[in-house]
This record gives C-alpha cells, sequence and structure tokens, in this order.
C-alpha cells in the first residue's frame, strides 16, 4: 500500500503535543531523590506485615469489585460523605482526564500558572480552550477580581490546586466561594496537598454548592504507588462522571491496599506531621541561604528560585553531579526549583550539599 | 445561586449515555460464576507464596515507574516486540480510549455487532460516528465484501475482538488483511482471547502495516484484577498515543505483579490448556441438550442461544434462583446468553443445572 498517512487519522490537538517526560530514576539507587512530591518515610516493619498477609488474599483473577460494601463504608467514613457523591480515579489525573472528557467545547478551561502541569495537557487534547491566569509574581495569588480577567461570555471552568503545585501556597477562599456563587462557572478544587496545610477541605461545601468539584488522592502522604484518587460532587454532576468513567479502572491489588490503609491511617498521620515539622526545619535552614529565595508552603515541597540567572547552569550541573533530583521548569520557570521535603536525614543531607554549592560560588 | 444547569458544561454525548452496569456479584459467596471471562483457577501454592513475597518489596510510597527495564525486556521477550512499540493500559478499556480519543472526528468507527460493548460506548461519549457492521446471523462472520458496507467517503477505523467477543469465532483473516492494503483504514485487533484460539497473533504484521493496531491482555487467564494491558502499533502511530497516555497509568503493584508473572508463565499456560480442555467437553455435554443452541468457540467462553423464546423467563428464573451467573445480553440478544469456561468441577455443576432445567420444561 502506499504510505499511511497518520494526519488522515489523528486529531491536531495530540499531532501539536509533546508526550510527558517521567524523570527516568532507578529508585534503588542512592540518590537524594525529592522531585516527585513523594512520600520517603517506609512503612513500619510490623504494619508492612499486616499489609503483605492483607493484600496477599485478593483475588487477583476475578475483575476488582469497585463496589465492595466495606471499601465503600470506609471512604464515607474517612470523609464524612456518601458514596454516592464520589468516584474514584488512576490517580487525580484520570479524574481530571473524566471532567475535561465530559465537557462541552464552548467551556473555556481557565488554569492559573505556575499550577500543575496535567491541567493544560489533558485540556489541549480534549481541544477544549484552556486560558491560563497569571499568579502574582510576589506571592503567587489568584488576582482579586479574578472574573474581570477571565472570558465572560462563555461558561467557565476553574481548576485550583489547593494548595497550589508547584508554589505551596493555598489559593484566598473568598475568592474561590466568589466564583462558586455564579452559576455560570464550575470549580474543581484539587486537594492533593491539603493533608499537610491544616486548611479545612472544601468537602464540606459540597451541599452547598452544585458547581462544585473537589479531588483527593493518597499520592502524597506514602501511596504515590497505588494511584488512587476520588473525585467528589453533586449528584447531578457525579451522575454524568459517572456515565464515563471506565468500569474497571482501579485494579483489585489498590482497592485491598487502600482497605487496609483505611483502617491503618495512624501510620500516615504520624508521617504527616513529621513532613510538616521537616517542612519547618528545611525552610528555615534553606532561607538564610544567599544564593536562593525560599516560598513559604502549606504542602509536602517547598519552591525555591534562584537570585542570579547566572548561576543556572552551575547549580544544575552541580545537582545532576550529586546525583540530587529536585523538580526544575520550563515555560518561564527555568530558575524555579521545586523540593520535595524529605526525612531529616534527607533534607539534612541536602542542606548540606546546598550550604557547599554556596560556599564555591 | 440560582439553579446550576449541567446542560451548561456536560456535552450532549456523556448526557445521553447510561451508566456501564457492572454487575454486582459477591465473589466470596457461592455463587457459579461464569459471567465475565475470568479464569476461576487459583495459583497454586507454591507461586502464590513466592508472588506474595515478590510483590511485598513495591516501593508504592513512589510513582510507578513505567521504564523499569526489567519489565520492559521481560515483555519485548514475551511478544518479540521492541519496547518503542507498545504501550501499558488500565485493562484493554483504556488503551480503546486513548485510541478514540486520538482521532479526528471525521473517522468513522466500525464495529462489528455483536461484540465488546466498550467500543460503541466509548465512540459515543468521544462524539465518533460509530457505525454497527451486522454479523451473519448463522455464524457471526464478518460481510466478506465489507468495504461495500461502509462509508467510503471517509477514513474508516475497525475494531475487530479475534476471536470476537461474545461470539467466539474468529474472522476471516484474509478480510483483515484487505482492509490493511488500504491506507484509508485503521485496524485495531483485540487479542484478548487469543490465548484460547490456537490462531497466529496479528503482532508478526506490524512491521507490515502502519495502519495496524494490536491489543492484549492479560485478564483472561487469571489477571483481571490486574488490570494490564498493551497496544501496540508501527513508529507513527505509537508516537502519538504515547502522548495522550496518563504517565502513571499502571499501579506499582500491577507492574510488579507482571514482572514476576511473566518469569512464571507456565502456571498460566498449565491453566490455558485445561480450559481449552474444558471448552470442548463443556460444549459437547451443552450440544445435546435440546432447548439450546451452542455456539463453537475459540476462547474461554461459549454463547448459546435459547431455541424458544418462550423459554427466556422461565429460564432466567432459574439461573437466579440458583445463584448462577452467566452473561445475558440486550438490544436485540435477549435469548443468547455467554458462558465462561469455568474448572471441571464448575462446568459438571453448570450441566447437571442445565440438565435439571431441561427436564423441567
Amino acid at each position: 500500500m502506499s504510505s499511511f498517512n497518520t494526519d488522515d487519522f489523528i486529531k491536531d490537538s495530540v499531532r501539536k503535543l509533546k508526550a510527558y517526560q517521567v524523570n527516568e530514576v532507578d529508585a534503588h539507587k542512592k540518590a537524594l531523590k525529592l522531585d516527585a512530591n513523594e512520600s520517603n518515610y517506609i512503612l513500619g516493619k510490623n504494619i508492612k506485615k499486616k499489609y503483605a498477609d492483607y493484600i496477599k488474599n485478593t483475588l487477583i483473577n476475578l475483575y476488582p469489585d469497585p463496589n465492595s460494601k466495606n471499601l465503600l463504608k470506609s471512604i464515607e467514613k474517612f470523609y464524612g460523605i456518601s458514596s454516592k457523591n464520589f468516584i474514584f480515579g488512576n490517580g487525580s489525573d484520570e479524574l481530571i482526564s473524566i471532567i475535561l472528557l465530559s465537557l462541552n467545547k464552548s467551556v473555556t478551561v481557565n488554569i492559573p500558572a505556575p499550577s500543575f502541569s496535567m491541567y493544560e495537557i489533558i485540556a489541549k487534547y480534549n481541544d477544549l480552550n484552556a486560558k491560563i491566569i497569571r499568579l502574582n509574581d510576589e506571592n503567587f495569588d489568584l488576582p482579586a477580581n479574578i472574573e474581570s480577567v477571565v472570558d465572560k461570555n462563555t461558561k467557565n471552568l476553574y481548576f485550583f490546586s489547593y494548595p497550589n503545585n508547584p508554589t505551596g501556597n493555598h489559593f484566598d477562599r473568598k475568592i474561590i466561594y466568589g466564583l462558586l456563587e455564579n452559576k455560570n462557572n464550575l470549580v474543581v478544587v484539587d486537594e492533593a496537598y491539603i493533608f499537610f496545610s491544616g486548611e479545612k477541605s472544601f468537602l464540606n461545601e459540597l451541599t452547598k454548592y452544585e458547581n462544585l468539584i473537589v479531588l483527593k488522592t493518597f499520592s502524597k502522604i506514602g501511596l504515590a504507588g497505588l494511584r488512587f484518587g476520588l473525585l467528589f460532587s453533586g449528584d447531578k454532576l457525579i451522575n454524568e462522571f459517572k456515565k464515563i468513567k471506565l468500569p474497571y479502572n482501579i485494579n483489585s491489588l489498590t482497592l485491598s491496599s487502600i482497605e487496609f490503609f483505611l483502617k491503618n491511617f495512624d501510620e500516615f498521620e504520624k508521617n504527616i506531621k513529621k513532613t510538616v515539622k521537616q517542612r519547618k526545619v528545611l525552610y528555615e535552614k534553606l532561607s538564610v541561604l544567599p544564593f536562593i529565595k525560599v516560598y513559604r508552603s502549606d504542602a509536602n515541597f517547598l519552591l525555591i528560585k534562584l537570585n542570579d540567572e547566572k548561576n543556572k547552569i552551575k547549580f544544575d550541573n552541580f545537582l545532576n553531579g550529586n546525583n540530587i533530583i529536585i523538580r526544575n521548569f520550563t515555560g518561564g520557570m527555568e530558575i524555579y526549583y521545586r523540593i520535595t521535603v524529605g526525612t531529616a536525614k534527607e533534607n539534612k543531607k541536602l542542606v548540606d550539599y546546598f550550604i557547599e554549592f554556596s560556599k564555591n560560588l
């Protein structure tokens, strides 16, 4: 046959994209891996054994049972929300996909920048109009009069990472409430990092606002490998999302694991507290270093900025040379780095490296 | 605020859909569960122990590593295809979604009927034109001159389940090759059931046809709970699909499990052989029963048809009353049932029930 032309089949919005690059890191090697907002706390021996005993009885030959009564009850209890108002996602990524796939093409998707990159990537290949809301340069706040910067002639969806990734701050709740009061808006509050913030969840507002969607995940507190997220919304919206959620989107081992860990959540509470404490320590140690600015954070990471962009190449080489993996950005954010708050030991190691770098500048 | 209107945000194609209903079955109850084409063979004690030991060391606190060299190498060896030509899916469902999400809206999606229901459901909520190709009533073959029944003014995508679900037959390879020779066609061959068929995989044709996509899964041979599928295609297409595959779509426990089971595949080979043998036994026992017609099958299930539709209500009541779960269909297929080939013991039990029903007709 003559040559096959992908353009005949694959849509423009996909062909224009670049594939998302996953950092290739061998976790078993002794790198200082602080790039992905994972929890580096290892499960205690006792609970690890109990966990292994629990999941080994999972019936992996059968399709997963997403309606498992035990699991649904545990989640209802944990969040105080009826199971008819949530769906599971294969990580928040899949839930973001479900939301965006369900939308009319006339809806504008408003995304703060900088924020979680997947909002924009997924909006684009769903052929939606993605509008960037530039955050305040100083402290990453939303514009106070946010509705004056968006298109008032369309329906508007907003993604708010709360606290925001990668900046670490939480946006002004009053601005979010203001948007929710307007029924021409749909507001997604992504609470991936809220465990570390002390802020109140927007789950409490679900009964008041039919145009609110709340996303949750266990990825940041020690279970990133399980890929488990939750989408909560009122009856009207959740019933639409249920139609396009793939029926068996969460595997049986993850379902068993979540069931187990919800019953043993103390372990995570403990680690969250440690992380919050370590965030303070790391902030204090890093903020005295002259070559960077450190931003306050409510999440399990700190954003830093090089004070002099001339140091970037040297800094990048230093990180590479010492096998220190932190998150760097593109698109105007080249001198910003996001550092996951590690264990006390990891943080000390990182600070020592940074002091060394600072001395050699 | 005044009432929120989902119509403002949610697209027509989603609002028109009904949610896919998952059969609610408590697998731990002593039902005869033969509805979902799962493998009912339990792992041997020895391998089960080795497996439990293996996966308990999975680092669930870290994001999954989809580029794990060990895993990629095992899969390359298993299928004889380079890792640059496949992507993983959270079950075949997600891979079907990725294909359909990537398409120009002008592409027509041609779907044989009866076949796997998700092709049409997912095509619809992706706002694609889904055209049904009615299979021959007698033996479920494709129309020999298939291109005369499709729209020649558009690009055409075809989904072929090979062997076909729920009919169990495999389509004429010549017809599929004919379609592949035309570069205005894109052909997806879904080999979910090929382990049981003795047929040659279309993977061998990948180097010849750039417009071929092959889907694989381990769900039907004993690992449905893991949700692991694979999409194979030539360089051009795979690079497009890689852009919209979510970066961490397979959880760490599934990745570890697949790595383990590929090294211990004997266990599954053994069970596949048992299933093929049992399919023959079950076919022979059922085909002598006067109230049904049984179709020959190359898969791990048999399709049966009630010879008299007046028996349907009685048959359904009998199945319910005895807690026998097999798959029934709607949309003109109400007198057809798909029975998963179970273990020798399960099949005997089923046959005994059917004989009992037959006697009381």
